[in-house]
């Protein structure tokens, strides 16, 4: 497929690999410069320097060089210490250069095939991270990597996938490996470690060290993309243990450290990550507040994806459901977002008391199971494996904590810089749950402040978009640098307060409805 | 063996790598710097910037910083651009670092295993370059490495030779791989290109363009030493096809560059190849002189091996011959300075005519052969084959063709700057030959111009003494590119008045007396 460019850049024609058009001047008896040094000096004179070329690209350049004559154009990748010779084409006719752009995510993998120049989303793939067979939550994988094996193991798998992924992808869309000449990959700290093969343990004991926060641009072939001959690797460097590459990709991609205006980045993943300030500070922080809100923990719960429920009205007289389906007909399970209309519209129905209690008005879609009782959101007749989808009480207290957790974030972290919530200009929400999740909903449930509807935005996978902006606009290394040196982060102490704020936070929509003066009663 | 250190530098304590004592700052909630950048930030404090580590290496030494604690040293190789990060160690106790100075000689590769911080040579070892089953000359190698594969093949000989040469080395003298931290390596252009497989076939192709005249340094890994895992590489640069980094080692290891007084090197090795300058100037040329001057032309000849003739007396009045022998009770063969010193005294005993041939005189030793007359220098039971040697008119005419080559390229390359032979306040010469010769015989019999003996001094292998050097002095690599930029190439175009010059010096010691007034007619 052929997307339209998404790609926004800020400055015109400065790609991270570039087609440098070359004319050498002929040697001679008088000038016997070797062909490479011919080749570096000519680069040079142009104000690419110092240039380098790995020693095992040497002889296929230099016998290029010999056979495409006088005039030819480099392939010039960006290393920010000096520019890498990638390849040497000939001088004139269409030379596509692609990239792939990576969000190394801890469930799912997102890989871009992007064409450079032209700024062109290529083809875009989403892949199961195969990591997970070592253990859906990261902590398990950074134990097992403890040991040189271990880690071998969930790197080799990594690297596996994505290559498998990045073949598939150039075989559709009829691309070489030779035109492929960038790399470019965001993940967390833990993700960022397991790729680069670096032993991720002291990452989750205290003080929270990583073994490396930042990467030198290396040759793909040496992080064993061996079918990619001519192509830089960049990984975006992380801020600390609990703030990746990820999260800088994605505040680099919405601009955040520009921004005269305060604002605010909410990633939620697995994990949900909170960043907020402007062009003077950038404040981040991270909690657990994910799983339940990616349909993680939900019995019924599932991700965003074919046969997953993410659309729910509730008749307001009948209590009967509406729903809609991502891409199937019939409904396999809910996520995160269809459980936040769920929720929302159970409790403007009278079907939930504020404290997340089924109410004991008579409704045909209540169901007294084991576990107690349960709302029948679909029917058996509706889903693929012609079980009722439902939903129980307990269910929906593990996703209110899962709410509170996420407005708890939001408060500590605006308390921490004295802001108000009215002061925040814009919320962009990221994340495959960004995109799905009506603002209105996640209001009315007291899970996102109460602001104007139009403070939010879903950006969709901003780690993603980040690492597809750097390959179009190289000038984003050095935004790059500014948001990893701006960030600081915030541990959320466990204390009174803390624990007082996540108990109001657990009601629909809070204790004190002050804050929720929008949300009316039902 | 333990042989005393001659390696001789002109800086104290600059290796090419180095030692440095590091004492990290403790990471605590307040500075959680990642490990790696931790090592980097307070390497570049203490001036080593910037610094790389190599991805494959990271997970190790990330490691072995955790295992070690703060304070601990690294080992940092210089790689003229930045520091190389090649390993980390205990923080104190008896840490030896070495090095391989490497020799790339067509016919013989020479190998050193230095102490680096001791500038100690450990050990010695010359082995045979096994490239000379695809032929002794260097053109044929040239034309099978045309082709990728031959490429191939002619590299993974030398690096698998190279390779060998170095584990037994390591092995006998007990010096473990992760203690190996540089490989130093030097060669003419042509071996340059096998050594880092690069297409060497328009180096023998007008206008004679190398494929690269300079490398980078990287890590040995990169060229094959995967045994190293924890050395640098670095080759030292051409100045051309001609004129290789083995002539740039010597002239460095012989400092004309620094020279006031104008002096001159002449290397003997396959080819002739001859420097001379001082400190403003370095003019350098190159002819085929070497074969016969080397022992490989002459139906007997040898190598200065064990076996080889090597010094030669002849009794003025009954023309039997007394003999040195290299290494052995009995002869193989004869050298290259024992064949100078066989016709020196053969001249000088009257056995041989000014023009090279036979006299009539009496002589027991004569002998009829089917290819003319022959003088056997050793009897039968003097050999270690039980045959005579012999050394026929035919040998000799061919070994005085290379005696003129040699007086000729000295000549040339002194008229050229308008020099007399009496300019030249110091002669070195280089190569296993200028270690056996004896000046006062090759005087006389016109090979090297009539000036006071001690304007002579034999360098040895100048190629190796000036990678040993570069081990112990980094300092030295100014001088590399100061010599490489100063060296102009002089093209001994043949022409009427060089083969007139090159006629005359076929002669014992010449047909003009004038220019050898020391050499007394016998």
């Amino acid at each position: 497929m052929n997307q339209s460019c998404d790609i926004a850049v800020k400055v015109e024609n400065r790609p991270f690999v570039e087609l440098v058009p070359v004319k050498l001047p002929a040697p001679s008896l008088g000038d016997n410069t070797a062909d490479l040094d011919r080749l570096t000096r000519t680069l040079s004179q142009s104000g690419f320097s110092p240039v380098r070329l790995a020693p095992g690209r040497m002889d296929e350049v230099v016998r290029k060089i010999r056979a495409l004559g006088l005039s030819f154009r480099t392939v010039l990748g960006y290393a920010a210490t000096h520019w890498e010779i990638l390849d040497v084409v000939e001088a004139s006719g269409d030379r596509p250069l692609f990239g792939f752009a990576v969000d190394l995510g801890s469930t799912t993998l997102v890989l871009r095939l992007i064409d450079i120049l032209r700024r062109k989303i290529v083809e875009e793939t989403a892949v199961k991270n195969p990591q997970v067979k070592w253990g859906e939550d990261i902590l398990s994988r950074i134990l097992f990597a403890r040991s040189r094996e271990g880690l071998g193991e969930l790197r080799a798998c990594l690297i596996e996938a994505c290559s498998k992924a990045m073949e598939k992808m150039m075989k559709d869309c009829g691309v070489a490996a030779r035109s492929v000449h960038a790399l470019c990959c965001a993940g967390n700290t833990a993700m960022s470690h397991f790729f680069w093969g670096l032993d991720p343990s002291n990452i989750c004991r205290e003080p929270y060290i990583p073994a490396a926060n930042t990467f030198p641009t290396v040759h793909a072939s040496e992080l064993g993309f061996d079918f990619l001959p001519a192509s830089l690797l960049y990984l975006f460097p992380n801020v600390g243990a609990y703030v990746g590459g990820d999260i800088v990709s994605g505040v680099v991609a919405a601009d955040l450290n520009r921004s005269e205006q305060t604002r605010m980045l909410i990633d939620v993943g697995t994990n949900a990550e909170v960043v907020v300030g402007n062009r003077q500070w950038l404040l981040a922080c991270a909690g657990a507040a994910g799983p339940a809100l990616e349909g993680g923990v939900v019995e019924r719960g599932m991700q965003a994806v074919s046969g997953a429920i993410d659309r729910v009205r509730i008749d307001r007289q009948t209590g009967e459901p509406d729903f809609g389906v991502v891409g199937s007909a019939k409904a396999a399970g809910i996520c995160g977002s269809g459980l936040i209309e769920l929720v929302a519209e159970m409790f403007s129905s009278k079907i939930l008391t504020i404290q997340g209690k089924f109410t004991e008005l008579p409704c045909s879609r209540f169901r007294d199971t084991p576990d107690g009782r349960a709302y029948a959101l679909a029917l058996s007749s509706q889903t693929v494996d012609g079980q009722e989808i439902l939903v129980s009480e307990i269910d929906i207290g593990v996703f209110l904590k899962s709410k509170a957790a996420m407005y708890t974030i939001l408060s500590v972290i605006c308390r921490k810089v004295g802001l108000n919530f009215a002061d925040l200009e814009k919320i962009y929400i990221a994340g495959a749950f960004g995109n799905h999740i009506d603002p209105e909903m996640a209001v009315r449930i007291g899970m996102i402040p109460d602001l104007p509807l139009d403070t939010y935005h879903g950006v969709g996978n901003s780690s993603l978009s980040g690492a597809s902006m750097l390959l179009c606009d190289r000038t984003l290394l050095t935004e790059v640098e500014t948001v990893r040196n701006m960030i600081t982060y915030v541990e959320l102490n466990v204390n009174v307060e803390l624990i007082n704020e996540f108990r109001g936070a657990q009601f629909i929509p809070h204790t004190d409805p002050r804050l929720f003066p929008s949300v009316q009663s039902p």
